[in-house]
This record gives C-alpha cells, sequence and structure tokens, in this order.
C-alpha cells in the first residue's frame, strides 16, 4: 500500500444558503480544493462525493457524475463516484478515495462532501434525516435522531452521572471555538446558562444540545505521498484509516452508551498508524448531539468510558485544553451538512496541521484525528492525520 | 496492485416481488453468495452495496449499514458502505470492492446491489429514476428516460440508417435469452412482430424496447487471488476494471449517439487486461432500452460506430451467435432492479465462464465483459472477468 497525503482543501461557507445551489456549492468547494494544491483538472485520476440523501433533499441522485460535470470535468470522463453512510457519508468519500490511491490505481483524487438541507421543499429535513435510522424499527414509528440521541444521553447520565451542565459544557465551548471560525454557520458564543435554559427538544436534549439544519460543501485533494512534493511542501499525511458499522436501530446495541462502530473504526486506525490515543494531538469528533461528544471521546479512547462529561467539565478538550476538540466549532456551530461534514473534519485538522487554523490554531499540533458518524452509530470512519 | 477474483454468487429472482421485502432480498443474495463461495461470515473483511435510491424508493438511506445489520454481521462490526452512480451502481460497488483487495487492505470483500422498486408508495418509479437524469435541465423540464433515449435513437436512425425492426430484434434475442434464465423476470419468447407493434412509450420507443421496473439484488464475494485457492477451484478472475463519467444532461454531449463514459471506461478495462474487444467471448451490456445495447456493442469496440443495428440483425449478439450478448436476458428480459443490475452482470458472466449456465451456456467462453450504464451515459462501469 502506497502513502497517501492530503495536498489541497477547500471549504465553504456552513448556513442557510439560500441564494446557492447545490451544484454552486460543490463547484466552489472543488474549485477551493484544486487552487490550493495548485493542481490542474488534468491531473485528476478519480473524484469521490459524499452526500447522504441528495434524491430527497433536492431530487437529484447520481451526484457523483453531477460533480464531475460541474467542475468542467466531464469532458475528461474523470471516473466519480458518490458514497453513501448517513452523516458518514463524508469521511466514507474520503476513505475510498485514500484506498484507490493506496491500491496505485491513482495518483491524484478529489473528494467532496455536500448537503444542501434548506431549501428543499416538500419533506421536512428531519423527515428525511431519519432515513438513515431503521426505517422498520425506528422511522416508521415515529423515532427521530433528537429522540434516539435523547435515550443515549438519559442513559448515560443514569450509568455513569453524567450531567445537563456538562452536556451544555460541549455547547458552549463549540460555539466559543465557531465563533473563531470564519465558515461556522454559527459565529456567536453563548453562556452556560444559555444553553441550559434553551428550548427542550428531546429530554433531556435541548436546542443547544442539537447541531443545526444546514446547506454546505467541503473538498479535498488526495495524492500519493511520493509525488505530492511536486506540488506542495505543506502536504499532510493519512496515517490511519479506520471504518466499523453496527446495528441500524439503537435498541439492538449491546449498550446503547457505546458506539462500538466508533471502538471498531478507532481500533483499525491507531493499528494502522501504529499511535495509542494519547498521541493524538487534536480532534474533530461526531458532535450532532452534544451527548455524542461525550460518548466519542470515550469510545476513541482519549478518557475513560464514562469519564467523558467530567473531561468536559475539567476543560480537556477547550482550545488550551490537553486535548482541543471541535476546534472548528463542531457539527453544534460550525454548521452539520451531513455529507460535508466527513470531509470538513479533516479540512479543519489539516488547517490545524498546518499552522493556518487563524484564531483557533492549537499550538504544535502535529497529530490530529477526525471521527465521522452515521446515524445513531450504524456506521463510523476514523482518520488519523500527520504533519509530513 | 493485488490480482482479484470472484468466489462466490448470488442472486434473487427478478420480478414484481410484493412479498419480499428490501431486506429480506438482499439478505437472501448475498447469504447465496457466501454459501456459493464456501466462506463464513469472520472470513468478511468489508462489505460494498449498490443501490441506486433507496432512500426515495423504500425510505431507508444508510443501507451499507441495514445489509451488514442484517445479514448477521452487525456484531463484527464490518466496514459496510454504499454507492450510488443511478443504474450503474451495482458497477461501481464491484469496481470499489475491487479497489479495497487490490490495495492490499482487505482480502475477501461482499459486493451487493439491490432496488425494490414496485412496493414504494407516494411518487412514481420513473419519477424517481429522472432523479438519475440532470434535475435542473432534463427532470424538472419532464424529461424521462425512455424520451431521452427515443432521442438517442432517432438521431441514431438519422445517422446510420438503424430500423425499428433492428431495435426490436434486441427484444426478440433478450427475451429469447430471458426464457432461458430461471432467475428472469419474463420467462417468455417474443416475436418479432410482437415487440414491433408494441404500444408506443416515446417514438420509436415501444414497450418491448423498454427494460421493466423490477424488484431484485444480486451478490458477489470477491477474494484476493493469492487465497482464493482455499475456497474454490472455480474462481474467475477480474483482469480489467474501468470507469468513465460525462455530462449528466443529454444535450450536452458532443455526440447522443455514442456514450463516451462507455469508450473510456472500456479503453481502461482493455489496457489493464492487455486485450482487445475481439477477444471477448461473451459480454453482459447496459441494455436499459433496445438502442442501448446497440450502442454499447459500439462504444465498446465489438463493431464499429454506426454498425450495431447491422450486428444484431445479422445475429452476431445471439446465443450461438460469434458475440453472445445478454445472454442472462439483459435488463429488457431479465429485468432491472436499478442497483442490482451492475452486480447480477457479474453473476451471469461468472455463471458462463464456470460453465454453469445451464440451457443458456455459451460453448469454451474464456473471457467475459460487463458494461454498467448510469442514467444516460453519465456514469459507465466495464469489468473484464477471465477465468482463473
Amino acid at each position: 500500500m502506497r502513502d497517501v497525503t492530503i495536498i489541497g482543501i477547500g471549504l465553504t461557507q456552513f448556513g442557510e444558503l439560500w441564494d446557492k445551489s447545490f451544484r454552486q456549492l460543490i463547484a466552489e468547494a472543488g474549485a477551493s480544493a484544486i487552487l490550493d494544491a495548485g493542481i490542474s483538472g488534468k491531473d485528476i485520476d478519480a473524484m469521490y462525493v459524499g452526500s447522504m440523501s441528495s434524491g430527497r433533499f433536492v431530487g437529484q441522485e447520481h451526484v457523483g457524475a453531477l460533480v464531475a460535470d460541474v467542475s468542467g470535468f466531464s469532458h475528461m470522463h474523470i471516473p466519480s463516484t458518490r458514497v453513501e453512510g448517513a452523516c458518514a457519508s463524508g469521511g466514507l468519500a474520503v476513505r475510498q478515495g485514500y484506498l484507490s490511491i493506496a491500491s496505485g490505481i491513482n495518483d491524484i483524487v478529489i473528494v467532496g462532501g455536500i448537503e444542501k438541507m434548506n431549501d428543499v421543499g416538500g419533506v421536512s429535513a428531519t423527515e428525511t434525516l431519519a432515513t438513515a435510522s431503521d426505517q422498520e424499527w425506528e422511522a416508521f414509528f415515529g423515532a427521530t435522531f433528537p429522540g434516539l440521541y435523547a435515550m443515549i444521553a438519559k442513559r448515560h447520565m443514569y450509568e455513569y452521572g453524567t450531567t445537563k451542565k456538562q452536556l451544555a459544557q460541549v455547547a458552549v465551548k463549540n460555539h466559543a471555538n465557531g465563533a473563531l471560525n470564519p465558515n461556522a454557520q454559527y459565529k456567536k458564543p453563548i453562556t452556560l446558562e444559555y444553553a441550559m435554559n434553551a428550548t427542550i427538544v428531546a429530554d433531556p436534549l435541548g436546542l443547544m444540545d442539537c447541531s443545526p439544519i444546514s446547506d454546505g460543501a467541503a473538498s479535498i485533494v488526495l495524492c500519493a505521498a511520493d509525488i505530492a512534493k511536486k506540488y506542495t511542501e505543506k502536504s499532510i499525511k493519512i496515517i490511519g484509516s479506520g471504518q466499523g458499522s453496527d446495528t441500524l436501530a439503537l435498541h439492538a446495541r449491546r449498550d446503547i452508551c457505546t458506539l462500538d462502530a466508533t471502538v471498531h473504526a478507532g481500533k483499525m486506525a491507531y493499528k494502522q498508524a501504529k499511535i495509542t490515543p494519547k498521541q493524538i494531538n487534536i480532534a474533530e469528533v461526531h458532535d450532532c448531539f452534544t451527548i455524542a461528544e461525550i460518548c466519542a471521546i470515550e469510545d476513541l479512547g482519549f478518557v475513560k468510558k464514562g469519564e467523558g462529561g467530567k473531561a468536559v467539565e475539567n476543560k480537556i478538550t477547550t482550545l488550551d485544553g490537553s486535548l482541543p476538540v471541535n476546534t472548528s466549532g463542531g457539527l453544534k456551530s460550525k454548521g452539520h451538512p451531513v455529507g460535508a461534514t466527513g470531509v470538513a473534519q479533516i479540512v479543519e485538522i489539516t488547517q490545524q496541521l498546518r499552522g493556518e487554523a487563524g484564531k483557533r490554531q492549537v499550538k504544535d499540533a502535529r497529530i490530529g484525528l477526525t471521527h465521522n458518524v452515521g446515524g445513531s452509530g450504524a456506521t463510523c470512519v476514523v482518520h488519523i492525520l500527520e504533519v509530513a
């Protein structure tokens, strides 16, 4: 297997983008990544696109071909493939791009992630998001993701004494970070009091425990390590890639407080990277709900099971803590255009490892991790990046 | 890159399967392939699933995880990824599985393809299929696939003198083959007169020029060639894999009678296999409409551009012709559950190369080709298989 590096990144504004179409967003992110990498279209061997539900949101399947088309590459007939794993679609696209270079088939691959979730008409975004849960055992009976994650939160509180205040502290931290991110949907800090008193969505989760409905796109350029120097001196190496799956329905898990797919994907990535969780300097984890960030830092081995809430309370995961988590603002504050999220996480870690993260820069970060979850944890993708 | 072989195949009945659910179908195909390969679940390193529009058809995205779940593999957390490229979704899944073994990351991968298109409620299948076309330039204005392929047919007739009779002869041949396939949706031969006098769907295409709406699933087990002998003596080697893309909208092509994505994917696969089109003994091509089969045999280099119609008339592509095409009955007669089709094509060629195709067995076939198209040709995947 060949080593693979990231040589370009691109990110659109995240938010309610009523004046930008699906195709405009992905073209913008892709063009930014290509410019950043200093490559031209003819250098690209393949494209991968992560999108969760373009068919339902904007009436367009077949978005692999669409993305090649709107990027102006259709005349070159570059293979372009969409992958889908609910909110982990972006991470899966990164992994497929990575594998295709590691295999030796491709040298340079562009990976995109996109979702347009606001201006969609007809069915509500929440109803379409519920197609990531088990249709026959969950969605059919009216379960939605706030409800499913609320059950995880309730159980986590019961098992480990996690508090509503600790959940709120995740939101406060991520909003503080998002306020420093020009691309974030919400560039405003919130207070603990504001978070704790927000309208209840699904007890114990309030509005500030939930990531928003977002539009946005992200893109990266992957390159075989042996030729990366041709394009850039600041490439970032992918040293680990892991993926795991689990039951689609939450009730069928051995323990709803542990995302075994995360544990599995993390172990796979750590093993490949030949590192332990302690060596990670910075992480972007999948905080679709505040409880999800607490589970993630436990399941990835950063803290012991049950101690995620305390770690947040003790400010271990803040920008100046020992392990800054979601420096971008996370899904909560940066926004969560579901198919884009996994790719945007890679963009953030790459910016951090390059030392280009501006006001939210973490000092001396050399190894970073991304963690992207589909549904309530039936799919998980983990990547580990290192300064090349 | 490592060599990759096919060691197991599974196929459900294709048809209007009102009494079988999405999850039943994919579990059935997967279990058949696993039994055929003689592997157990713990041997499987990864899964790939092709499905075009499960989100719209059955309200279920995230079907990679679902398939791992209903197959009983969720507790092993095997990575499972859905890929989508409209009606080429199955072929794309095969290619991703292939790449993941070629890369050295996986040894054994199970690939599935599925679509449930009949018992879907709400939106019509044709409307959902139109999401494979360009939403903003085609579907929005009411264009559907019969209309788009009718334009290709009209132009092909104008440019090359292709006749309605030649189109009908594709259908007659494929129904004759389908009558010999126990899994086919339509196991009945049709006459030339019947095909030519069928109700017009979109001039010049009549009902017998169009593939049906189908339910069904297919699955294959891929294995690194160096360990295949552990499981079977009858493995089939993948000697070429190609993929191409093109403009999503038909009107934007340089020539609507040529699917450049097919030409590109074919060349890529031939180059890797180090063979010419003349060395192919048997092919499964994407006959979503009869005109598509004529374009395919031209674009794949079996006959010169414009001579596809004549080749059909001269019976070159019949079961006892010099290049049997769509021995399974093709999409027209076997059925076209869109996400399953690309995988089912591999199943057919594998059966033929193993000498297990029963009444439709082609004698001495050693090298076979599959050709899977998304939309009106914006995505194409070609695989070349050889007796190992």
